[in-house]
């Protein structure tokens, strides 16, 4: 079967894959399709979850994905790569466990690296969302290692953020991003049989009270972050954080406008696209010019700077953008 | 005393500081003074310096710059805090032990971004080097933890590269990002009393090895990257390794114009400069504009797509261009 948007909607996962590739790999030639996928689906519901490695991510999302297709649901996970961490164990061992259920039928799983050309957020993420979200899948898990800057500008792709937490984390928590509190709708507390579990839900529900107050939230519409605790190798608490995920589902449905999340996500798209866009049509071709060499060469003799060099090199694109015009 | 090119060169450590932050939060107003830098300013030698977390890349750094001050030298280090991993506590490990060496005099300590506004390499880091250039260091380490994408954007940026690792890393050197091992200059095997350290210097020796013959580099002048085995706690090593470093920086300006580093850490800088620059005088306004407002809604009303819609933002910018020009 070829690459179509039909081919996309008939859900062949074999050619789901190689339109993903196409969105990573071939942009420019992914864009009539993905403009076509764009109109005609609507976006899935798109689930974040992330948290430092070891905390049980993988099995928390085996057994979410796991309980969602037995009632008959189609769910993709988009498993991102940090491309900036030491964690070669952990990360094998958690795409090892996804494993899983790679065999399931209703289940698409891919990892995609977090960062694109030069180190904005890798495009492609929401793009595949496209692709997926054509495909019929009504969920997508997009699942990140970390608790820093890279997991921020991921989660903040989702409706629904969860942030995952163990008991030995404890103190540690201190060093995890500001936004990255800010952006939890629901906490993962897990491995919750642990001794040091109940110490770790009291800085929780403190950090979160703590939050609560920063943000004037009296509204009796606000949302309030619940802690779900899960044994996710059990199973156990996984019901309920069904359920939590749920909750925050709904309220999004009735708060959509006021949270603005889905406006927040096509805004950030559009501008990680412009990005691109510039890039491939003014910095690349730039490169590649002999004026660029000059400029170079100017900057090591000492003739001019990098700072006065990107203001004429600003100077002469916007003349030749003019030129064109007219 | 007021921050301007004098009070850098003069070598007055609370200007020096002053002037980063500037060059951090209020770059356009940094730019004039950056401009009158770069040019009476010989850059200084650049060693990069990245590994695993606990590699005791911390300890390293701090012999090395120990002795080279007591040679006389006027060295500083710019430790990049890496945003997006888990790592607290070996981090907050690493800054209190690199605060051993902050007290002394010709030395100067910064920590740093690895990434800048929307994601791209911080654009800071260079403009640093380049205020402590002015400033008289003639040695600058750039120290940055982990082994992955970030790290080898980061070390690009440096004349010498050292990568770091350890016994216990084994096979995790397997999940070294191919491009870190291309950039290394100089392995450095620490904690080399440890059992597993012969074979973890056959590893990186055939890796080497291997790296070698795809690179065809049966040239006389290609350098052959040394493994260098430390003790850095005891300071075993340490001279071993600054002959290294020394040995290199020789290589290097036999066969500057051959490697070109300087010229491809110039370009890079030009390159991060024009990024900045597109989004604060496009992206940053259009997402303010009204224009952009409409574009949006259109989107989530699927009246229009992102792409086509970036495709429309372009033109529009292009026509906007064409027109102050003339």
């Amino acid at each position: 079967m070829k690459i179509s948007a039909k081919g996309v909607r008939s859900g062949d996962e074999e050619i789901i894959a190689r339109v993903i590739s196409m969105v990573e790999n071939q942009r420019q030639q992914a864009f009539p399709l993905l403009k076509e996928l764009y109109r005609d689906a609507e976006l899935a519901y798109l689930a974040g979850i992330t948290g430092p490695p070891g905390s049980g991510k993988s099995t928390l999302v085996e057994k979410l994905v796991l309980s969602w297709i037995a009632e008959g649901e189609k769910v993709a996970v988009i498993a991102i790569d940090p491309s900036s961490e030491f964690s070669g164990g952990a990360l094998l061992g958690d795409r090892i466990r996804m494993g899983g259920i790679s065999t399931e039928k209703n289940v698409f799983i891919r990892s995609m690296a977090t960062r694109g050309y030069l180190g904005g957020l890798n495009p492609a993420i929401f793009d595949t969302v496209v692709v997926l979200s054509a495909a019929g899948f009504q969920k997508i898990v997009i699942e990140t290692v970390g608790v820093g800057q890279n997991e921020i500008d991921i989660v903040r792709l989702a409706d629904t953020t969860m942030v995952v937490t163990v008991p030995e984390a404890g103190d540690e928590i201190q060093s995890f991003k500001a936004g990255l509190m800010e952006a939890g709708d629901i906490f993962i507390l897990n491995k919750a049989d642990q001794p040091a579990a109940s110490r770790m839900e009291l800085i929780l529900k403190q950090m979160l009270e703590m939050k609560d107050r920063q943000n004037h939230s009296c509204s009796v519409s606000a949302w309030q972050v619940p802690i779900v605790k899960t044994i996710a190798t059990e199973g156990e608490g996984i019901e309920e954080l069904k359920k939590a995920v749920a909750r925050h589902r709904d309220f999004l449905s009735r708060s959509w406008k006021e949270r603005n999340n889905r406006s927040r996500v096509i805004r950030n798209h559009v501008v990680h696209l412009m990005e691109e866009y510039l890039r491939n049509h003014f910095i690349d071709p730039l490169l590649e010019s002999s004026y660029f060499q000059e400029i170079l060469t100017g900057i090591s003799t000492r003739k001019t700077d990098p700072y006065t060099a990107v203001e004429q090199l600003v100077k002469s694109f916007k003349k030749e953008q003019g030129n064109h015009e007219n």
